[in-house]
């Protein structure tokens, strides 16, 4: 069911000394900064060759990274996102399979324009797991 | 500098119970497991269509992700591994920018047969970073 693994997203308290790190230090291709307003975040992506970073800092009072970062002030791996063909029906077979879906369940738009879930990480191994459909 | 992401660890508390919830809630390929004593953890790989997921496990007394999983007794992402053309080349640029390198800084063997290095979390935004000569 899971396709590709869309981007590993890491929250940093510094988003402009990360950017630099990753451009500068390792040498990676990174992106511009993205405010998403709806989803309390500004992120930028830096592209590997085989799959993306997000960094991920909290735009916003109610930023849902905000808590993360409390516990972890020097940032940290936040989640992995893998793509699925068919967000509904990878749903249906998690719930069916007793996983939980964070928020409504039903799918949301992501920083990509493309419909994203959250899975619970207490049914994951403790990882936080987005669903993209591809 | 850095290349493709060579793949994202996970640390479980269950090895056998992470490996058939990849392969059967998440429909992924999943490895059998296999045991670096060397490196103290027992580990499966999961491919993706672009990169793996390594399931961490710690086998022996001294396993490196003993405290990790005390401190996560859920699991939870433990590192992710960057691929360099030249790990000796990438080691001096880290450091010669101020990156700590851990353990003696010399290159060991990684669970692909490969030399690779661990590079300090705080200096990297509070992810442990490995990376292996591709």
């Amino acid at each position: 069911m899971i396709g590709r693994l869309n981007h590993v997203a890491i929250a940093v308290p510094d988003l402009g000394a990360a950017a630099a790190q990753y451009r500068d230090t390792l040498g990676a291709v990174v992106g511009p900064p993205q405010d998403e307003p709806d989803h309390g975040v500004t992120v930028i992506f830096i592209t590997l060759p085989n799959t993306k970073i997000e960094l991920l800092h909290p735009l916003g009072a109610d930023s849902p990274i905000r808590g993360f970062l409390d516990k972890n002030p020097s940032g940290g791996i936040h989640h992995i996102c893998y793509e699925v063909d068919d967000i509904l029906a990878a749903r249906d077979r998690l719930a069916a399979a007793g996983a939980r879906v964070l928020g409504s369940g039903e799918p949301r738009t992501g920083a990509h324009g493309k419909p994203v879930l959250f899975l619970h990480p207490k049914d994951f191994t403790g990882t936080l797991i987005e669903l993209e459909q591809a």
